[in-house]
């Protein structure tokens, strides 16, 4: 892709208005556009990232049977009556129609999936099965100063499950876990995640948070790093602590985001519904139910977060929105020939590039280049032509080598 | 993909309290959920086809030009009292906090692709370029009675250029109307779908609307079927005749369904947000822009509309959920092994297929696989094994060829 088709650009002054590390990476680079606080739209560039995350927890989800779907924001109050939330659930915005209707803009989705669910499965034989989502949710949050990280409108992966028996959600709980670990993994913060205990509430002993280590976070977790277990700070007690054999002076207090959630919901939200099933002799049982959750946009941002430096945004591999930025300097017509050719040679082996062929100075495109944050730079010039190789910069590393198309081709294959 | 691995099931019976016969299809298909009056899911086959759309959709922006990005739905009620539609826009829906602060609920986009725009484009350098979105609208209908064809909460995608001049609005106004026709002509409805005439209002002498020919649509179009021109019941003047060189007479009366619609706003939203460039003399200049709209939830409905018999929907080959459905008689082991057989190599050669393994009668099969509306039916049975040739059924056509599998891989690739 040419830079120069690019409608965004990227911008020397960080916003006024913003505090967060994350939010002022990504507006200065175009990757997101604040429309109040809270409320970020994607740009061109952060389309790409946010679709790349998608479809790395779109894989996983549907390697362990999730079914894809896309629920509704506006939502029948009477669902919110049934389950209490329509009442207590402080940060719920109710919308009102002309006719002083009032219905639930969606904060989250088991009011619709239970009803939805239950239409369906009817018998045991349909269980268990799993449904998810990439949707926005809706949340009045009050103190929205987090950049990305906590925002009053977010796309967020929601998934839930049904089961027959209290054991079979647990193991597919575990099974949820694992593609948890591989979604971070592939995300690049994997090393930074930890799977945190935390509390059930009334319904379940623990639920499990992925909090990923970093300054911005506003959760506090305590990590036993030998045994690589974390505990929340409202689990951190006692009882739960000798229940998990780990001794106080172990821990280490760290500042951490929740990236992921897992919760055994058990009959919270079927029971609410009615929802149960006729076993293999006509008695009716209750349904078991797992919800399992992802903020995308709070990944994004966690992402800069834990993995930035003073030039700008440091991308994973996996998520980055090209793979190569080339950087051609000056105007030279042999040069911006080379780079051309480099740029259809990566296309065509699916290497995803981005050719700064702007009329600017070769300074800028090294400081828009650092900043954007894509893994590898390439500078073609008239140097590079006459000594018959790139120069090839390791955004991470900072490594700098001088190296053929083919070799730069094969690294990245 | 097995069919006894998806929650959802057809149905029988048609929903009580929906006269359209798009949604009653779909919902008794197992394509889409009703949540409330003009809002529904979509289930897993619904998302399955909307995706179809949406990438159709997608290759036909990106090759005009068209950058993607994903704006939101909250919207600052200042950019909407700048445009004067907070006040004007009854079908707007505005949302509170718990401070009382009120946004807008995103019915359109302008409101924030102009500011967002201003803030790139400075320079003569920067133009032209066009951006869209896929993103969820809410409008708040009083009338909700068509199914998916009218919503209060649907999809759209919605494209805004920018331009110089005039005459380069024109003209790529005139490029998106044949990547329009492209996409109806992929969706199948390419022979229905009639480019006519509407006013354009005060800032433009025309605009035009995209009509599909279906008795569900509510407007009435005219249509001068030898000169492939047609015009809506607002533009039906002699003035406007005159100007097309049509003549009444000619003209039949359909009513139709609008699928999409293009105008040339030129400086509508521009000029409330003071957008201007400076030319190559450093003058400032207005900014001429043009939208671009197509409504992918109705879209969906008014293929139903177009394609359907009394046993269900037939949905045309490039947004079918899949290309192939087999339909499997009994649980002799040989059956059940040389239907697994075929579906994996139909999938091996990228051909989509569902595979309805569940254990219930051939007639149940063979009906739900017409409500469901899969181009291909192929029936696996003991018969078909000795026979050695497969049933294979068109679901438009009704005709029914025996075939060996190759000759249906040939067929269908």
């Amino acid at each position: 892709m040419l830079q120069s088709k690019l409608f965004t650009k990227t911008r020397k002054d960080s916003p006024k208005d913003e505090v967060s590390v994350n939010a002022n990476l990504l507006i200065r680079a175009g990757f997101i556009h604040k429309e109040m606080a809270g409320v970020y739209s994607l740009l061109p560039l952060g389309l790409i990232v946010y679709k790349k995350i998608e479809n790395i927890i779109r894989e996983e989800m549907n390697a362990i049977g999730g079914q894809e779907m896309l629920m509704t924001s506006f939502q029948p109050k009477e669902n919110w009556l049934k389950t209490g939330r329509w009442g207590s659930m402080d940060d719920l915005y109710k919308v009102s129609d002309s006719s002083g209707r009032e219905v639930a803009l969606g904060a989250t989705h088991e009011e619709l999936i239970v009803p939805i669910a239950k239409e369906f499965a009817l018998s045991y034989k349909d269980f268990p099965f799993s449904a998810y989502q990439f949707q926005t949710k809706f949340r009045m949050e009050m103190r929205a100063k987090s950049g990305i990280l906590r925002g009053r409108e977010f796309i967020m992966k929601d998934m839930y499950s049904f089961h027959k028996t209290t054991e079979d959600m647990d193991e597919y709980y575990e099974i949820v876990k694992k593609a948890y670990e591989r979604i971070f993994e592939r995300c690049g913060i994997g090393e930074k995640t930890f799977l945190t205990f935390a509390l059930g509430g009334s319904f379940s002993k623990y639920s499990h948070e992925f909090q990923t280590l970093t300054d911005a976070g506003e959760d506090l977790i305590y990590i036993d790093k030998k045994k690589k277990i974390a505990i929340n700070k409202e689990a951190l007690n006692d009882e739960v602590l000798s229940e998990l054999g780990l001794k106080r002076e172990d821990l280490v207090e760290e500042k951490a985001v929740e990236v992921g959630n897992i919760f055994k919901l058990k009959t919270k939200y079927s029971a609410p519904f009615d929802m149960t099933f006729k076993n293999d002799k006509g008695e009716s049982k209750e349904i078991m139910m797992g919800c399992y959750g992802i903020g995308l946009s709070r990944l994004i941002g966690t992402i800069v977060e834990a993995s930035h430096d003073e030039k700008g945004i440091v991308w994973t591999s996996g998520v980055a929105p090209f793979s190569v930025h080339i950087a051609s300097v000056g105007n030279d017509e042999a040069v911006l020939k080379e780079a051309k050719n480099i740029h259809d040679a990566l296309e065509k082996e699916n290497i995803s590039v981005l050719w700064d062929d702007r009329d600017v100075r070769p300074g800028e495109k090294f400081a828009d280049s650092d900043l954007i944050g894509i893994p590898v730079r390439i500078v073609v010039s008239q140097k590079t032509i006459e000594a018959g190789l790139l120069e090839v910069k390791n955004r991470k590393s900072g490594d700098v080598k001088n190296l053929s198309l083919k070799e730069i081709i094969a690294e990245l294959k």
